[in-house]
């Protein structure tokens, strides 16, 4: 051993039974984090996810790993919350991964694409299936690292201003509806419009669009929706879950001693168990609201849905067939969900149809 | 200030200054505890849930609070499991509270009772439904701190050696069944009998008794069931949900730092999530290699299910007549479910109703 590598060694040493507890104040640095959401602070469900996943941290850290989190175009745009992430820009953002649909439609099926799954499905693949291996695989090309940290579950089909009783009256529809959704109902003849949650009122009273999806009752609420398009339609066949990530960047990752990580992964999945729950804690009485007021509530015909589906089905095949890392993910999710409803229909969807049917007959 | 006084304080100063970090260091003490599990470690599903919250926390506390799980009957029997935290006998279970369903049929309700609700709802009434609150105020009583820490989802309900097409079939049936569930299927005329899950597959066989429940296909196909009773209905009627718990002493609880005290929540939340995505990853091809081997699925008919359910709505009404802390429970638990079910209705369960119907027609 050189010289100078001994006294090293020695000073270290000496170091560590001096101060008492070294490692333990090196593995819990006091940290202070910048969080941007993709949801306006209005979204209480969403962003208030976000807000406790930053609480919990908190809290198991005694106060010492702080994340402040922003809502939409605080500090950064929305819809550019995946793109921050990924550039350094902030530490972390909850968001959907489809708003970088545009750069690779593998983020769009990451969170949520047409007919592919239900949330319980979604989280069992996710936890226990592979999913959040293959996930992580496509992120680390853009330097994230993500965990699931909140879902929607179901979602509504949208607000229309007029019936829609056969597919062919899907044709011609301005709808707003975006990414991959677009893409899918666009072969059915809807020209599918981007706007911001904030521009579909006004687009619908004004009768530039005739119908728009958004989440569900507790979040579509919110906007006014039930003012200027009278029917709402379901089921949400566009997002039948659609998971939020607590994103990372990879670099900022790196940095963080290993108990911070373990902390973030079990935050985020404490979330994504909270955020479930307050939708179906908070949709019910919304919608009850809703139909009080007014909406007549229509469910897609199945022509509809048949043809929808039929194009989607057509869509993943094709870009499949030139995005390897899609056609992997997709198959992954696709091969689970079959397997997962082939046991779920005998039990808790059996038990289900049961205990409604008893409700209804009791009340 | 005395002297005394001054000089105690003015050495915890000094202390504070050389030691660098005594307030980190004295929330992340070492510590050592010993989990009780409800369950047999055979039960990779259950069992496995307890040694992943005992992985997460000691990563999220870099390896200083240690939770060493057991399984059941290597230190504490697994009935007994609840009884021994309440006790201070171990520190920790992870169980299921219905152990202790003979003391207060209220431990019963707080994990499952027939016809109650799904893994969904439950979640959601437990963690934005005042759930946890209700449950936690009961729990106080006997000294114990819970919180959800896994779901096995809808149960199967049951093997049965002869088929059942009327609730007639059911009189004089000797079928091993628990607790509450025991005393709801009683007034159908079945005779409940009460044995561990390695007594049951024996019983079965020698025709000592003429059906028994356990879990779904993943645990019970373990067990063996299939080699002695041929058929198995669905749903479990007795189970639509069954929650698990992370218990700790009330005593060694209040001596955790905050810190621990939040990553125990958030593990054992993560451990909720995991375990029933654990089920759903491994159900299906269970049920799949049991159908195999030929075991006949059977719904049970619609007769014998509204039968047991009125008997269970009759039980309920009594108990909780003379049961002030069952009653808030299961009001607050139906009352939820049922405007849970409203919105699902349209939501999830319509969606999924499509995706099987879609799959099925595809494949």
């Amino acid at each position: 051993m050189k010289r100078r590598q001994f006294l090293k060694v020695a000073a270290v040493g000496a170091a560590t039974t001096a101060v008492a507890a070294p490692a333990i104040a090196q593995s819990s640095p006091q940290i202070r984090w910048r969080l941007t959401s993709g949801f306006p602070k209005s979204l209480d469900t969403i962003y208030g996810t976000a807000e406790l996943i930053a609480k919990y941290v908190s809290d198991m850290t005694d106060g010492r790993f702080v994340i402040q989190p922003f809502g939409a175009g605080e500090i950064i745009p929305g819809l550019e919350s995946v793109d921050a992430v990924s550039r350094g820009t902030v530490e972390m953002s909850h968001t959907a991964a489809f708003y970088n649909f545009g750069r690779d439609p593998t983020f769009g099926l990451a969170t949520s694409v047409p007919f592919l799954m239900g949330q319980r499905s979604q989280n069992a693949w996710l936890y226990q299936g592979g999913g959040n291996g293959i996930i992580q695989d496509f992120f680390n090309a853009a330097s994230i690292v993500a965990f699931p940290a909140g879902n929607t579950g179901t979602q509504m089909g949208g607000w229309f201003r007029r019936e829609i009783r056969t597919l062919e009256d899907m044709r011609g529809l301005r709808m707003r509806i975006g990414g991959f959704s677009g893409r899918v109902i666009q072969r059915v003849g809807v020209v599918p419009q981007q706007l911001a949650g904030g521009d579909i009122y006004p687009a619908l009273e004004r009768g530039t669009i005739d119908a728009g999806e958004w989440v569900g009752a507790y979040d579509d609420e919110k906007l006014g929706f039930q003012r200027v398009a009278p029917f709402y339609y379901y089921p949400g066949w566009q997002e039948g879950s659609s998971v939020l990530h607590l994103m990372t960047n990879q670099a900022k990752w790196n940095e963080l001693p290993a108990g911070y990580k373990a902390i973030l992964e079990a935050a985020a999945a404490y979330g994504n168990s909270q955020m479930m729950a307050m939708y179906d804690a908070r949709n019910a009485a919304a919608l009850r609201r809703l139909v009080g007021a007014g909406t007549q509530l229509r469910p897609f015909p199945t022509e509809v849905l048949d043809g929808i589906y039929r194009e989607a089905i057509a869509l993943y095949a094709e870009v499949s067939a030139q995005n390897a890392p899609f056609k992997r993910m997709y198959d992954s999710a696709v091969a689970f969900r079959n397997e997962f409803y082939l046991y779920n229909q005998i039990s808790d969807y059996s038990f289900d149809t049961y205990m409604m049917r008893a409700i209804r007959q009791r009340t």
